[in-house]
């Protein structure tokens, strides 16, 4: 089974927008068992729409369009397609009325524009948008599918989800696909590899492991194709291995992030949390409120960028910045008993380090930081040691940080 | 002049990594008059890539080819190349010594992986890459030019501006095209459509304006097409008439981030600069402290979470809270006041507002921010109400307040 993706619209040809649908679309199909053949990307305009949809239907038995949906005069992908399939428009009367209502009750004006998208090609499936007002299609020919589906990324992944897949699973007989994500922090992606080798070596022919590592975090998914109906429990033991493998560096076996994970761990404890951020610039205080409800167990952070700062609300002292120097155990320390001081918080977290490209000094490169986590009993601190790239680094010291709490959480410190 | 960009890899089709490349690209020839006609994404596999490269010969006059170049054995682009163009690949003596020199000094051993990469095929032109060990090629047939780069996004942009660019701009005759950008800050897209539709309508035929939002910023680009000397001028006159209509909502006549402007405008001055964030927690002061040297004006922020840190560390009257609740004026102000007085800043930025989902009341709705700016002698506080979207509200809270504060440094409020 192969598809292509066809994505529509002239914003994306000339770098208005990044076509970030296809490749979500790309990892729904291949989820269930469907390879992705190619993705085209066309301006609105109907000679290019139908000579791409020419191509993939040649090279595919799947295609799915997004874009050119929309009310206005520059979206001709449902003219296109009935000009294409040789069929007419006709009027869903059910859908019209149910946009009608929508539209009264948001106290807008219906116009003959929005008319336009209650009109659905004669043989073509509907597939009904619950989060907008341009319709899904599904078309049907010599055994192959065509399907047209709005550009928005929610409108997209909400009738992906509710209509596409579903629908083609009905359709299709696909073999058994068994995926399994695992998270883990704490090691780059060479030394995991390293650890998994001989797991590697010894993995069945039908299963692969795939390392997709983002600065401080590698995720990795293992996937198994078979038609063995054992496959799910096959999967189910393999994974047991991987985890007993690396130990601690798993930190979630389903795919979720570092800070939700935290969250939830100091939701289960009752426990509160602060911080006091130097190099990291309120990027660990932003994560953490990036997760809805963190205002149940994340109090605050002191983002203290200068030394002044450090002094004045963390107490920490100018003998240490002036001998030896803010990005230092002492200071981490310091900044930790100053913010557990201040906070009162159950837990908290103190980085200060070198993000870059200045502020460097021969024993402390660029990529020095220095974390300090503990609680008004403990506390732990550490010196790494990361590389250039300053954005990269706010994120890499960021999530270093939050993987030693996690650790330090469980004990293992 | 068209072109077509083709993307090569498995990992794009999987999903397991958005193309940015292309629309990258789009930019850049759209810059230099080059219509992107289509983008195509292929995997790593001979008869993919050529099949692509047919289509792109067909509709094109520039075919831009990025990935497939790395030194493992499923990058198959350059050899696929070979047999494509019928020619042969023989070692270039001067790249091969320049690697090894390379290698050497970093203390790593030179793999006949790497030999491969210094073998360049016969009739193509080299594009040194600075950035790595993949080469660009650069083909000519039939007058028609075929390149190929590196997958990876800074070897690949790199090689676009050093090589590619004008190496096109010497082969081909451009019309010109001349581009200018505004930004703006503190009105959405209709807003600022209204104010310029006289500006519009009365556009020469040959100049377009295109509107890039995103998140309490509004981009303008004003582009012209022509072979009129004067072209230069005349988007000189029209920046100027833009920029007199919208007048303080534009805040720069480059492409910069309002935080890169904030501080410049801050160092000027001599300021400094610190913050009181609830609700965007952080997340101001990452964008700050995202910008290389922010130290020198940029002292801290307290990402105050809770009630009680807002009243430990910033003296928020427990009153206050219990009365009026934490998103109020008196609030924000007595952040404000409480800030100032710790950390002595010139200036200061307090913020507490309803990110969502959770927290709303009936008089405040998600969306709702309070938002205080000012210095020892002077306070303003305002009211800004916008949409759902946790992650969304955060950014536009963040940005209204540097915007906020602009207009206060300016003396505008």
């Amino acid at each position: 089974m192969k598809a292509t993706v066809i994505t529509i619209g002239d914003e994306i040809l000339i770098g208005q927008i990044v076509d970030t649908n296809s490749a979500w679309i790309g990892q729904q199909l291949s989820d269930i068992g469907i390879k992705l053949y190619e993705i085209i990307s066309c301006g609105d305009n109907a000679e290019q729409i139908t000579s791409a949809i020419d191509r993939a239907r040649a090279n595919s038995d799947v295609v799915i369009m997004t874009g050119g949906l929309g009310p206005t005069k520059d979206d001709i992908t449902k003219n296109t397609l009935v000009s294409y399939f040789n069929t007419t428009l006709e009027l869903n009367e059910e859908l019209w009325e149910r946009m009608k209502q929508i539209f009264e009750k948001r106290g807008l004006q219906v116009l003959e524009m929005n008319r336009s998208q209650a009109m659905i090609p004669k043989d073509s499936t509907m597939l009904p948008n619950q989060r907008g007002t341009a319709q899904g299609m599904w078309f049907e020919r010599d055994g192959k599918v065509f399907i047209s589906l709005p550009g928005v990324p929610h409108e997209m992944k909400h009738l992906m989800s509710a209509q596409v897949i579903p629908r083609l699973n009905e359709r299709f007989t696909f073999p058994t696909i068994v995926h399994r994500t695992i998270m883990t922090a704490g090691a780059g992606e060479s030394i995991i590899a390293q650890k998994l080798s001989e797991f590697e070596n010894n993995l069945p022919a039908n299963f692969k492991l795939a390392y997709l590592p983002n600065l401080g975090i590698v995720r990795l998914r293992l996937t198994a194709h078979g038609t063995n109906g054992d496959l799910a429990r096959q999967a189910d033991e393999l994974e047991f291995k991987l985890v007993e493998v690396l130990g601690d560096l798993v930190y979630a076996r389903t795919d979720e992030k570092l800070e939700v994970v935290i969250g939830k761990l100091l939701r289960e404890n009752n426990a509160t949390l602060s911080c006091a951020e130097s190099c990291t610039g309120g990027y660990i205080a932003h994560l953490l409120t990036s997760v809805p409800g963190s205002s149940t167990y994340f109090e605050g952070s002191l983002v203290t960028y200068s030394y002044d700062v450090k002094e004045k609300l963390l107490g920490v002292k100018n003998s240490t910045l002036n001998t030896v120097g803010a990005v230092s155990e002492e200071c981490v320390r310091e900044m930790l008993s100053g913010l557990l001081q201040k906070t009162e918080t159950t837990y908290g977290i103190a980085v200060s380090g070198i993000a870059g490209p200045g502020g460097a000094t021969p024993d402390k490169p660029v990529g020095t930081v220095w974390i300090a986590v503990g609680n008004s009993e403990k506390m732990v601190a550490k010196r790494y040691q990361f590389f250039p790239g300053r954005s990269e680094n706010i994120k890499v010291f960021s999530y270093t940080a939050l993987n030693m709490l996690r650790l330090f959480m469980a004990g293992k410190w």
